[in-house]
């Protein structure tokens, strides 16, 4: 091997794709941006399809790998799929304890591991998953835990929760506000009958929530975020030669691209993201 | 012209189109299927792609066209757009008071020039309007009220108000709820506090609300709906010969298609229109 081509591949500017249905993902990027400084990113938010939550496992799918198709013909070095609705169609069916798979040869990392992982180092026994529809009837959580649990001879109760309003009133942005607090309280209830003490908030908009959702549940109640969670496995493959760094010294970028032009998008983007962090925003068409 | 030709011309047996992006249309349907019971219905959903409501006008026109050409694929003598975000893209620019405009030669009503229409019938000097965000912020209600009146020289004062939450929450069935009531009361405030007497529901989702949407408002109010206003329209586009009726003696059909399969959607399908209503049902890719 000469020099230059070692120098190749131990430095690598290219940008890691994020993809979400909407503004949810966002949640995800900012962890990413607070761990990873030196690294460009170029975010997808598909709007104009969204919610995926409602969806059938089929049309998930469909959408979400032309989203990866796009990310990947914008030469990314690697994709997140910040989206737990997505990551379900995206499980490692051979091993449920890694948290990536290879699509058209780029690792992809999902959210439902990561956060599983994070939820049985806090648990003391009972796990609470709050999802949208489409991600709770996929049992992905379930069994994923259930495997994890066993592995490593951790015995667990699981108590799942569909809650498909969160998505639209965390995208009205109605965050502090009483029938936020009524809707979560009522969601929330099947997992405070079951005293859980750990909840996974699996769905990537609910972080926009949280303070509601920590209110009714209790502050003795651990909530598990996506976003931290998938940044230990984003290291994991960095350290593990997967992917490399940038080490280029060129100034990282951050790229925003929405399937929809909405003026929503970018105030959202805004208030998840440091309001004054720079980024470039463009529309596109997938 | 022979015999024959004349009567092929008064006989045309094929179904009419009603397209909205999900269930909210049926709403519309169920009031077609009464008024018009010799008539065969072809009802398209775009599940796949919903809500329209909170997208751009340029997605929403995009998304709507291709409903409009699968229709017509399908061989509908005509088509009702039963979606008030689809049908601000589809106005008579040209004469605001026809209910009608012609997409590759097929008549195609839209919801807004009809329920204008009542509205102006019903009240008694103040309107409001309660739309998704991407019909009010079209400003089509206002426009076409305010031509329409002065056309018919009454003066009439308009007050709108954006509900985007109603469309999650009439899909989840949280129809008798008190959470619904809640936010049905602060949407309607501005109406409250303008003094109005009759009240366009501007989305076809919102009649599945129309109890919560009274209660808030009382019951001085009277309340449009879309499908009693179109099915008026309709009536006139047979009257003035412009589609022919099914005189063919065979029994009408009704086709419910939707691009996405969801348990959901038929659930809300068999609520909203008679339960032991006969239909096919499909799953179509547009």
């Amino acid at each position: 091997m000469t020099l230059s081509e070692s120098t190749t591949s131990t430095n690598d500017p290219r940008p890691i794709g994020v993809f979400d249905s909407g503004v949810g993902g966002l949640t995800v990027l900012s962890s990413l941006l607070e761990k990873f400084p030196q690294e460009s990113f170029l975010y997808l938010g598909d709007t104009a399809r969204l919610p995926y939550g409602s969806k059938s496992p089929e049309t998930i799918r469909k959408y979400s790998e032309q989203c990866l198709d796009f990310l990947i013909s914008k030469n990314v070095k690697a994709i997140v799929i910040a989206c737990n609705s997505a990551s379900t169609q995206f499980q490692n069916s051979q091993n449920s304890s890694d948290a990536f798979v290879f699509f058209k040869n780029h690792p992809v990392l999902t959210v439902i591991g990561p956060g599983c992982e994070v939820a049985l180092e806090k648990t003391r026994g009972r796990i609470g998953v709050l999802g949208t529809r489409a991600t709770i009837q996929s049992h992905v959580y379930f069994l994923s835990l259930q495997k994890r649990a066993s592995d490593k001879n951790i015995k667990i109760e699981i108590t799942s929760s569909e809650a498909p309003l969160f998505v639209p009133l965390a995208e009205e942005g109605w965050i502090d506000d009483p029938i936020t607090n009524l809707i979560a309280y009522r969601y929330v209830q099947p997992l405070i009958q079951a005293q859980v003490d750990t909840v996974i908030l699996g769905c990537t908009h609910y972080p926009i929530l949280k303070s509601a959702i920590q209110k009714c549940l209790g502050n003795q109640v651990t909530l598990v975020e996506s976003g931290q969670a998938v940044s230990n496995e984003l290291q994991k493959l960095f350290d593990q030669k997967l992917i490399n760094s940038n080490l280029s010294g060129t100034k990282p970028t951050l790229h925003l691209i929405s399937t929809d032009s909405s003026v929503q998008f970018l105030n959202l983007a805004r208030m998840i993201l440091k309001s004054n962090l720079h980024f470039e925003f463009e529309v596109a068409e997938i």
